[in-house]
């Protein structure tokens, strides 16, 4: 059973500033608690029912990890899914450590005002197929750990290191790195030899990189467009550029 | 003002079974509405704000439109949005004729149970991006006219021609077309040499291709992994083939 001081405590991390406060963040469905209990993170709170329970004993075993039932009923009260899953965690929130040499030897997103959670959650899941390490967020770009960030990013969420920070001291602390953007116009990607190790720029659905970034930007590139669009979607920018980093 | 038929008449269309009764759709937003009044779709009502006509009395003009000013409050008993637009229109499914002709001579998308509206929407704005005329559903796939998917296309609906019908019988139809598809195992898409003309297969988001399109398929392509994901997005691994498609 879930106690009323449970529910308001779970309901509130639905909220960035109590998130914040908290240090927890929730993640919810079977795939996204199967992935997030094989992992390394710290989870405070797993909630499920009986038939979650009967399903998946051997995932339940976790030190410091209290354990919860719930009937149907209870999960639809806490979850933020329109079909509430059968099984809800809490999770402590990463410290996220900037490991320098890491980010020297490879790619990094960097991720200028991405406002869409689903978006950014869709990049997470980018950013983790590519083995793309870590994930860099302006402080205007949706929270990473949003339950839309969290349920779109299917559990990727867990491997890739996102954190927030201004953008224009991340540029400055890696001076020598460098920096790629997409814009309408600029290189063809098809064409351009592209580093192994660089900062890639997603900028905003609507407005593009921003003004106090585009003098940090090295080099622009562009998706060759044949057809009527006048852009492609935030993500599905990301996951060309990044295969096409890749491809060589 | 809206009437109570209007009213009733343009909630009806965010159901299928009506779309296809009526033989129309909805479109919102200010960005798919100035698309759709540029293009050669055929509208049949124009519902908005008196806020909207004062921006766009160049827009408004067109045979056959019927033109309702609304009240916020309105709007909202029509909207299908969080946050409801000043701008609805009410449009003609078009008639999609395939020309063989063009079909040789291009790329199609062919989408395999393609269920999530979003991801339906996102593909469709792909596809008017890379200049691929057609996109070929399976039954089971979502209605291109959900308002969502709508949506999501931003406007791309009025320029991609999308058409449901059994992809057996489209493959049948075009016995010396290549069929594309992406699968966790196959040829790395990096390296492979692309038709210029030929059907890319898009599977379900959760089970990939189904059993009886395989024997169709004629090459199999993996976009190459390195990280930890288990898949990427159905929008994003289909313009990441899409971009390796025209990159040569």
């Amino acid at each position: 059973m879930i106690s009323k001081s449970i529910e308001k405590y779970v309901n509130s991390l639905k909220q960035k500033k109590y998130r914040i406060e908290e240090g927890h963040y929730i993640a919810e469905g079977e795939k996204i608690a199967e992935e997030l209990l094989h992992s390394d993170q710290v989870i405070s709170k797993l909630i499920a029912t009986r038939d979650w329970f009967s399903a998946n004993e051997r995932l339940q075993r976790r030190k410091n990890m209290k354990v919860i039932e719930a009937t149907e009923q209870e999960m639809k009260r806490i979850s933020g899914l329109v079909r509430p899953s059968n099984v809800l965690l809490v999770v402590a929130i990463p410290p996220v450590e900037v490991d320098e040499q890491v980010v020297l030897k490879n790619l990094s997103l960097v991720l200028d005002g991405i406002s869409d959670p689903g978006n950014l959650g869709t990049i997470v899941r980018i950013a983790d197929w590519f083995g793309i390490p870590y994930i860099f967020c302006s402080e205007d770009s949706a929270d990473a750990y949003n339950p839309k960030v969290v349920q779109a990013s299917m559990g990727s969420i867990a491997r890739v290191k996102v954190t927030e920070m201004p953008l224009a001291d991340l540029f400055r602390r890696f001076p020598s790195m460098p920096v790629y953007a997409t814009a309408l116009e600029g290189e063809s990607i098809y064409n351009a030899t592209l580093s192994k190790s660089a900062f890639i720029v997603i900028g905003n659905e609507a407005r593009g990189i921003s003004e106090h970034i585009s003098p940090f930007v090295t080099r622009v590139l562009t998706i060759p467009k044949s057809g009527g669009a006048e852009s492609l979607n935030a993500a599905v920018a990301a996951g060309i550029v990044c295969a096409m980093f890749r491809k060589d």
